[in-house]
């Protein structure tokens, strides 16, 4: 395995200043996302991070798959944007597209769901596996692998009703492994009873292994409960071990959505990423 | 079914105001907490309670059994205080005595944890393990049901390291039925892609349905993220349809953590979850 920092984590940087970071940390792969990518230009992103000899552990995202019926509106648009992911995971030459399924539909901060639509977590699941029905093959035939991600309980109400990794795998079962596969994120699984069992059922569907540590408590706005490894509750030397004797010889991807850190000087946190990485993740 | 006042609900009227209220509004069943009946004084609140003809759906709780080796220190303390929990159901006549049963130990708010002990969930589960080898025995001798509560996963650092109905069960089914049940709380279980299936295994286990909404986004103290029913994200009515399915015919308790609620009229609380009932939860 081979560390690899998910641009999020520094955020201030633009696209080529993270592949000029990754370069002069000594760091071999860079996880992406699509808004990095769109403000550099995509074809000089790929370019860019092509001739820095940087491998792209991912790019992120696709997803967010159920609003509604996938034949029109929103539920359409959702299906034609994750296909143009798929297209640029193609020419990144990503290892995976990682995909965050969506939430409960209508659903507003504050506001309770509507009707039982929206309060249909079950309906919303399965608008997510006939999504994947088209996007699996789609993704297929450009060599781009979807890593289907189980995010933390708390994020089921607007980001993802993918909850468990089991759930995942049930998912990404029914497609070939080259087109559908997991992603283990430490912060989301951390919890999971089942975890060490579905890892080891995971096997070679794992897509991607991120890592960053569960902070308590949370920050107000959850999203940004995300901490430097070490920082927080995760115990990671079992979940390591247990990825890699799932088989997995990719890239660990550091994916942390922190305001401090962000705050913080990027060449700073990347020299304490690669520190934590040793001494924390693979300790 | 029938509907509870799980007193908490109502956490500014004593034992005897909620008791007066439960018969106001034509409440059968109370469910009670500890420090409540204490001020009361235990056996003159078991007394109170069963002069006004109310069954006790619930005795809050027991629990927190994680912090150490139970043969000394923090351990032994939690077992003889769990004892005193049961031998109080006892006296109370409670159909369960409710178990929240710790989250890692030496957890800190804001500090990361300090040595991979701390970090050891799986550690820390099987100390619950043992000490139901302890307690269950105990609780059936004096005809008191442990009622094993998995929490939402957002509060398995401080509260419970049971976070799944399937994981309540499986160390539920250890133990007689009559000793050790599970409680349904569907704030806490309503996102699990495993809930119906585990809802249908546990059928006879299950010793409490609890019901609140699941707000969002959660308030900042996510203690307090418990709703009217209503007012989140829940869908109720194909959960108590399961609940039902599986066999359970107790009471329905509404039990609520939240500062506006706390904040308002008592009365007009249990009016609204006497409306809400009928119209959310069983509808």
């Amino acid at each position: 395995m081979s560390l690899s920092l998910n641009q999020w984590t520094t955020r201030r940087w633009t696209l080529a200043e993270a592949v000029d970071g990754c370069a002069r940390h000594g760091l071999e792969a860079i996880g992406l996302w699509r808004e990095k990518v769109a403000e550099h230009g995509l074809a000089a992103g790929a370019k860019l991070v092509r001739e820095a000899g940087l491998r792209v552990s991912s790019l992120c995202r696709g997803g967010f798959l159920t609003a509604g019926a996938l034949s029109a509106g929103e539920g359409r648009a959702a299906l034609d944007d994750n296909r143009r992911a798929v297209d640029e995971a193609a020419e990144l030459g990503a290892a995976c597209l990682v995909m965050v399924v969506g939430g409960l539909p209508g659903v507003k901060p504050g506001e309770p769901l509507p009707d039982a639509f929206s309060r249909d977590v079950a309906g919303a699941r399965e608008r997510v596996a006939e999504a994947l029905g088209v996007l699996a093959p789609y993704a297929g035939e450009r060599g781009v692998r979807l890593a289907l991600e189980p995010l933390h309980p708390i994020y089921c109400p607007d980001r993802a009703v993918l909850s468990t990794l089991g759930q995942a795998l049930d998912l990404a079962l029914a497609h070939p492994e080259e087109q559908v596969g997991v992603v283990v994120d430490t912060f989301h699984v951390w919890w999971d009873p089942a975890l060490y069992d579905q890892i080891a059922r995971a096997g070679s569907r794992i897509a991607s292994y991120q890592v960053c540590d569960y902070l308590h408590p949370l920050p107000a706005d959850v999203l940004l409960g995300r901490g430097m490894m070490g920082d927080g509750v995760i115990g990671f030397p079992p979940i390591t071990r247990a990825v890699a004797a799932a088989g997995y010889t990719g890239d660990v991807e550091v994916e942390i959505f922190n305001a401090d850190l962000w705050a913080a000087d990027p060449d700073e946190v990347v020299a304490t990423m690669k520190a934590r990485y040793d001494s924390v993740v693979m300790a």
